[in-house]
């Protein structure tokens, strides 16, 4: 069994906002050598996502509203978190709904998608460095 | 190392729906003659998702009112991402709560479940064929 | 290819509540003599999650009361589910948002986690024995 790491460090410059991270990913696999196996991505920190959908600015806006609703930034004392001197407890929330990672099966040497699937980062809480793992196991 | 791949193609009449696809993740696994290892299900389409529940007509009616509340399909206009043409903006919202993609312990040949796990197809943007990617590594 | 599998068994008090089960994992893995592989930990139960987040007593404070809203417990005739006599029917959504399951890479004989990372065992409907399983695939 082969294995393969790599991580990528992000600084977004936005509180949220989605980067579309699938040829980093894509490279990683490359020089992972691994034709067969699965793909793990995930955030490392806590208030960020890992998840699979359209590169379209439109649905961005979409998620970006949509997460507000569901768990405003403000105000900040809608949260017990915040009450630790943090002022991201929405983002602890919009994460859940997003997810911390995905699994991608490789096949043939490839990141096995079907026609529109593209990883994105999704930051919640950003303005500093943030780090994603890749690891890759197979043959 | 050994590895298997299977696609399962669906067509649901319904905009919205769920299907029970344990059945056919259980002939994969026997197929694949692998014993101990990983087996993940995706819905390789944005606007669908994989996930594991209770295969109970009343809950997937209570799934479908509260993703309907959380993300409703109209009116169209909630949506940026309907601005491309499609009527779909929500569905790509129902497939985040729902998620993409379940991971499932291989044990003996088996799917290693609970007493209640059930693998269900949810479809958010139906009436055309989708595809679900079923992938098991292991020995 | 090496793998190894083990279960927890946990009785949580009340009805909704999250631990800490980081520990647990740690030594399950420890035991397994793994390195480099993949580390599937999940709910075998559909009205408990695990996942993965702070562990900040405030947080899970604010993760309760909005699940709460998110899918109340009551009135029990919100859930065509409790029809059939279970009162469950917030849990199996509750499950939904907070998730089945982690992957989490392995590498060096270690959970390759971020500064902050810790796996919880969320439970929506407790005080009864629930499993959760940990499968580990590597070498």
């Amino acid at each position: 069994m082969k294995s393969y790491r790599h991580e990528l460090v992000v600084k977004i410059p936005e509180r949220m906002d989605f980067i579309n991270i699938t040829g980093d990913v894509t490279q990683a696999l490359r020089k992972s050598n691994i034709s067969e196996g699965l793909c793990l991505v995930n955030a490392m920190h806590i208030t960020a996502s890992v998840f699979i959908n359209d590169d379209e600015r439109g649905l961005h806006r979409d998620y970006k509203r949509w997460l507000e609703q569901l768990a405003p930034h403000e105000p900040l004392s809608l949260y017990d978190h915040n009450l630790t001197g943090e002022d991201n407890g929405d983002a602890h929330h919009k994460r859940q709904i997003m997810g911390r990672e995905v699994v991608v099966a490789v096949t043939a040497g490839k990141l096995d998608f079907g026609p529109w699937e593209q990883i994105f980062y999704g930051e919640f809480d950003g303005r500093r460095n943030k780090r994603i793992l890749i690891k890759i196991i197979g043959a």
